[in-house]
């Protein structure tokens, strides 16, 4: 058995990830940490829970993490790298679902972030944990960048065009949509149920953290200088993400061979569904359940490509548990085996 | 023109009222006060009213509230009771959205609201502003203590029933069930859009702070004494309120003479909507309108009262304004016209 | 391996038997019937399946079902009634998750249903499905009558109370509220978005078939006549059903006398949690999950229950699958251990 | 008083003009049609109108809608261009909501449409009814082909642009966002509250119908050939719509020239709100007003403009009660002063 901690549990990542690791065949939740919460019992923050985790919040200073094998941190920006060093050095294998060791480069990080890096050795041994771009690295890794929930979508959606070197790299748009659950578990107005309900907008046009992280990642996937137009927009839904990428084709195509391209990019990727060309992939259809789908279309010399997600689990706390299991030499879909909840 | 100050005007009962004095032919916004967004313009905070209300926020030692005619406290409680005495003193009308002039009782008010209360004298003055119950009164005053959304319900479901001495006084369930909004414009984990969405529950079973506000109207109505038990949910909408009403029959009537019962009660409310017998009245039908609706059906000795409004227009802020209209002579349906919002 | 086939997978208790049952590790998809949708995959009409039901819809004169162990039929009333008897003569064990055997009363269902009932005979030897009243029963069954959604919440709340002795049987009240999937899969205008989002209403208020079914079973558990009113309501939400019951005392009993009589008598109960005394269970505490969660609250001599669970698995597809676990001697939470989605 | 006629009543574009034109201080409605719903008092099914609409459908052969002003066509295509020659050769002006005369090339029509022409020669006399870009035309019209919801927010956001020359005609793209009464209320599976709650899709990649109408009318504005990639997306929420528009800028401006444009291009449009450089305008701050709001981002050399609105006010039945104030001489916002409804 795994011995699996969570630092920071009360988050929706948190619990996502309790959801997941409390039917897992191979983990034992060992401990869950809060400061806030100490000694609360874990369901009772979280009915949902209530016979399947039994743990209690730990204050940060009475967990003995160190016991643990693995150790997630599902909190805000700046917990994991002041954590990480210390359970490293014991032997702990990392895996932190914010964005501390996302970046390869520190000034990006601290520019977008407006924290110091403290423990900037880290970023290159971290691994960035998308696993179907990153299979073999993730499997020898001790530490894991769990990627962003749009960066997920943007990269796996992009990832076959920019290789095949079929698209203009200067010119990608893509067009995000997301749930509320991906602004968190936090009291802001903003966010309230009769704020957010029967709304739609865009937010953070001007530059969102996850326009470094994406074209980072898609730099590596050719030699032409990536350029990315990213503008995302809140869905009134709880959970789900929906990405609408545009990339302009600089060589001829057909679509049948758009498609068979995406499909062997994928064929083994068990959590990407390359959906039939010109369909319309629904949000729905991946609600509570690890699996990416994508589906192509084409204007003229612009290709669409439509991708959804569940934003909490192949978004956050599936891919991370995804690449537990790598890391653990386990089948990357143990425990991972949800059916979307639909209707 | 009638010129109108508010007090709090950042909350949703605030808002609602701006909404509504924006478009009332008689009334000129003089003043809205916020301590904390001093300066702000109203429409930066709500840009639904931009081009509308052209009013900043202003700080309450800035704002000379005794040069309007009449000011609303839309504030949490506590807040008007400050300032009413001075505001009196000065010739200003006062309509308090919150429940400080709600109970005539000083010691049930301080048990249930927690706080000491300041100007008890004034709680003989305040008129409680349930129009179709008190119109006179409300003609001729000076304090207006607006009814609670919940207790409007109530209250106008249970009279015809009680005053006819009909059904036993002593056995009264309300099940009733709130949007979202009814919470206000708080930051707070249990209203988020995530948490709220796609749930139902009830909440404070065990004592609201509406039940004695209910109660003590109600024993206005009849000789028996009053027991009510008082149930409120909170549904996954913005605006709307539903109550389900029961009460036992104590003599024999039938459904005909019911309904006959209700409607000329109302015949002259032209903001309560006794709709046919046995009909089902959606929330939505209110949205956005001072309309109350209600309908009956009958199971064996019990009536049962289905009743929607807005819990937002009538109520509060609808039912303020229409206050507003009696105490200075109009119509009491001036610049309340709107008609709901359907779909 | 359990052979199953399906009759009617087009509507949402068909596909929610195929989530179920696509995980259930003992089961094995055989036939899945839809006179409309012939030969179409699954999986094209349910996304979510992609990949995990690999299996076509077939016309139900072309799936030979006397070929599976089990048949679920998640069909609209009447058409179990017609296809049962020769399944049954078969040797296949049949679940109906309609109507079709829930009423004793030959006369009831047929004033009810509003249509005749072609196999009267099988009434007495079908066995109701509420596994925590029934389970010796449902073990030894070849026949079983499915729960309703909402009879499933009255009786499991009530039970306790009637059994006990403890409540004036003549005096039940159910305030229910149902999430829209309760509606079906039905191409309808009151269930459209526009129509049912943001909105709440009471429905079929004078008589709705739940009534009948609940009555004949509560009665089981008193020698009282059983009365109960009971008013269903439509709440914006896709899945999630909440049972606000109230009962009135006929003799004195402590709190914690209270309490401890429903623990004890769900004391066994894998999927029914007993909440701490005066709490308020969420509906999205169970939301994809087949528990059922209930509370107790008390005013005066009242005792209020609150129930909650989702209505498409512990209301529907879960019960039936809970009570084929049983019929195969199997654990009856088998394929079953699915943790609520929350958010 | 115009007198006011609606052929097809019973939609949403029905509705909302009933709304709308309730409470027009010059307008007396004098005959709803549909054809199914012959002698149904209009509040029996929109309980929303009690009180403020008196008048019952009737069967259009019985309505004498000759005896009207103006008569508009709340219908599916194909209805309007079936009566509108006689009524104008009977001095009746109409409004046609839907697309009968949208479109000035009858080929394009027969071919979006797959439906006959059935009198094309009143395509030239139509004048497109999109205010803010053709007032004058429309002063002085008697057949008004009123505009579609999308193609409304693309030609007010990409016109400033293209009429100043500014950006590459050939490579627009518009991701646009509906609310789910967009979809009209039709009886489908598709739009039932447990399909397009919590969920998000896009749909009609391949071609919808608003293509051909945005790209002939944004044709009007440039000598480019224009070229409009337009992906449609579904939102989970009742009325509201957001178009996120991209164009590549094929000359230097700065951010301020680029807001002095659009403030100028709308100094004039009551019902055009240019809001500030960067903003993030919200759906819900036009819920149920006529009211349109922009606002421009900038990143790199492309433009892009949020446009919201309510899609059934500004981008339907508002727009056609404006068309109509102007064809009868009156202000052109007469009737049309509703603020957004928020929250």
């Amino acid at each position: 058995m795994i011995k699996v901690g969570i630092v920071g549990g009360t988050g929706y990542t948190g619990v996502e990830l309790l959801r997941l690791l409390a039917v897992h065949p191979d983990v034992q939740l060992t401990a869950i940490t809060s400061r806030k919460e100490d000694g609360l019992p874990v369901a009772d923050m979280f009915p949902s829970l209530r016979g399947r985790v039994n743990l209690a919040f730990s204050a940060p200073d009475k967990a003995d993490l160190t016991q643990c094998d693995v150790v997630f941190f599902a909190t805000p920006h700046g917990v994991a790298m002041a954590q990480a060093p210390a359970l490293l050095a014991a032997g702990v294998k990392v895996i932190d679902l914010a964005a501390d060791f996302r970046l390869k480069d520190q000034a990006t990080f601290e520019q977008w972030y407006k924290i110091p890096h403290t423990c900037p050795e880290l970023l290159k041994e971290a691994v960035y944990g998308l696993v179907e771009l990153n299979r073999d690295a993730i499997k020898g890794a001790k530490l894991i960048a769990n990627p962003g929930c749009y960066p997920t979508t943007m990269q796996l959606g992009f990832y076959p065009l920019l290789k095949a070197g079929l698209v203009d790299a200067g010119g990608l748009i893509a067009d995000c949509k997301s749930g509320v659950s991906g602004a968190g578990r936090k009291a802001e107005i903003a966010t309230l149920f009769s704020e957010a309900s029967d709304n739609f907008k865009a937010y953070g046009v001007a530059g969102h953290r996850h326009t470094p992280e994406t074209v980072a990642q898609l730099q590596n996937f050719t030699d032409q200088p990536v350029n990315l137009i990213f503008t995302p927009h809140l869905v009134p839904m709880i959970r789900g993400m929906h990405s609408t990428l545009y990339a302009r084709l600089t060589r001829d195509i057909s679509n049948e061979e758009l498609q068979a391209l995406f499909e062997a990019q994928y064929a083994d990727a068990a959590f990407v569904d390359v959906m039939p060309f010109g369909s319309h992939p629904e949000t729905r259809s991946t609600r509570g359940s690890n699996m990416l789908r994508l589906a192509l279309h084409r204007n003229g010399n612009t290709v669409i490509v439509l991708v959804v997600q569940d934003n909490l689990v192949k978004g956050a706390s599936g891919q991370a548990v995804q690449c537990m299991n790598l890391m653990f030499g386990l089948d990357e879909g143990k425990g991972l085996n949800q059916v979307a909840l639909l209707p």
